[in-house]
């Protein structure tokens, strides 16, 4: 049974947007800080990684959001390295209400990478021991995210401040651009309720990059089922796809 | 005596740029947050100045710098409302030390403005009583600002993520604008020391705002006195200053 770590938080009024909520960037800030506090009391923090000639990276988010923390609330943060397989470790978060309840779960994908090589390296079970994570065969599929066929886009140049102190843009900070092309119209009159994300490459400090998005409204499927509200987004440079999500809405 | 007020705080990765330093939005919002707990706490928070058809704007900051806390630093966070005269509240805001050696001095110049109108209102004695702020007659002056003569700028676009809760762009946000211009090879080998900054006019969601800067090397005046390096710094829109700043550093 993997162990579970848990710590609490106040919501700043600084970490919500004029939704009175909880920005992306805010949560999945507080998240990781979660899991590397317990990554260090289980003596697996960076050095011990770092020992090993790797370092983690995040490949995916999968976000489902029952309801967004309100600024003041006091959450609880908990984490789980569930599972991993040869390659992907898969470490759960759930921010909660006071009460327990749940308020949004991210399920992240970790890979361990040589910074010196940039290449992807197998799990050592010795690395993952301490947290109880089971050993999986399977990879886990989360929600394809379609290709943009008719977007738009913004640009965006990478700021100083988008480069935190681990030294490389922190990729809470893709949720930036990802949502602002969107508009505030939008942004005050939807709810977001699940999110898939890709991280393909790492943009760097300077880039000029392209937050390509493309709104599929709801509608009806040929089965007749309801398809709720989409936006696919892309951030490119040039032909290059950086990253790629897929939000899901609901209006308020 | 005025009031003071304490609380703590655990200086998190991402409220660190690529120095292992916190930023300036992430000091600003820790400082104001607290000044908010004690306003709550004496019962002078939002709904009460807004009774009187009011709500508080920051018109200056004027900060000291003696070492920039650093990420995973336990720092406490002081504040003290100490003088006021008829128009202006000066707050003062301390982030220590575990030992309680001073980090970083924060003096803050507040106004109370009507939001209907946007005039500034002389400042009720009852709002500030509970503080227990001394009533002054002067108006402190702070160091002076000097025009750009020489300068460069980088335009950017006030984004969703630059408004906060509390509906506007949160002035800790004009930060990233200032410092983002000099550049990451001068802002990792240079330490902030000293920063004088005045807000002149509100930016808005949308707002396509320049950051004009100059570097001013240090140099000896005519009396043969050592001047720091300076940079000086002005956010316009057209013809208009929205911000005005003055940055003092020293090499690392």
């Amino acid at each position: 049974m993997a162990a579970k770590y848990q710590t609490t938080h106040e919501v700043a009024y600084y970490e919500c947007d004029v939704n009175q909520t909880m920005t992306f960037p805010a949560m999945l800030g507080i998240a990781i800080k979660t899991s590397e506090e317990q990554s260090a009391a289980l003596n697996r923090g960076p050095e011990v990684i770092a020992s090993y000639g790797l370092t983690w990276i995040i490949t995916s988010y999968h976000i489902t959001v029952t309801r967004l923390p309100r600024v003041g609330e006091q959450i609880q943060v908990a984490t789980q390295a569930r599972e991993y397989n040869k390659f992907f470790c898969y470490r759960y978060f759930w921010l909660l209400a006071e009460d327990g309840t749940e308020l949004v779960k991210i399920e992240a994908v970790f890979a361990l990478m040589d910074p010196e090589t940039r290449k992807v390296s197998s799990v050592p079970d010795e690395i993952v021991a301490p947290f109880g994570s089971e050993k999986i065969k399977r990879i886990k599929r989360y929600p394809k995210i379609t290709p943009i066929t008719q977007g738009q886009f913004l640009p965006y140049r990478v700021r100083f401040y988008d480069i935190d102190s681990n030294q490389h843009v922190n990729n809470a900070m893709y949720f930036n651009w990802l949502m602002d092309v969107l508009g505030y119209e939008f942004l005050t009159k939807h709810e977001v309720t699940q999110v898939t994300i890709r991280f393909d490459r790492e943009v760097a400090y300077g880039h000029l990059i392209e937050s390509h998005f493309q709104i599929n409204e709801k509608t009806v499927d040929e089965a007749g089922e309801a398809v709720p509200l989409q936006t696919i987004h892309e951030i490119k440079i040039g032909e290059d796809t950086y990253c790629e999500a897929i939000f899901t809405w609901r209006e308020k």
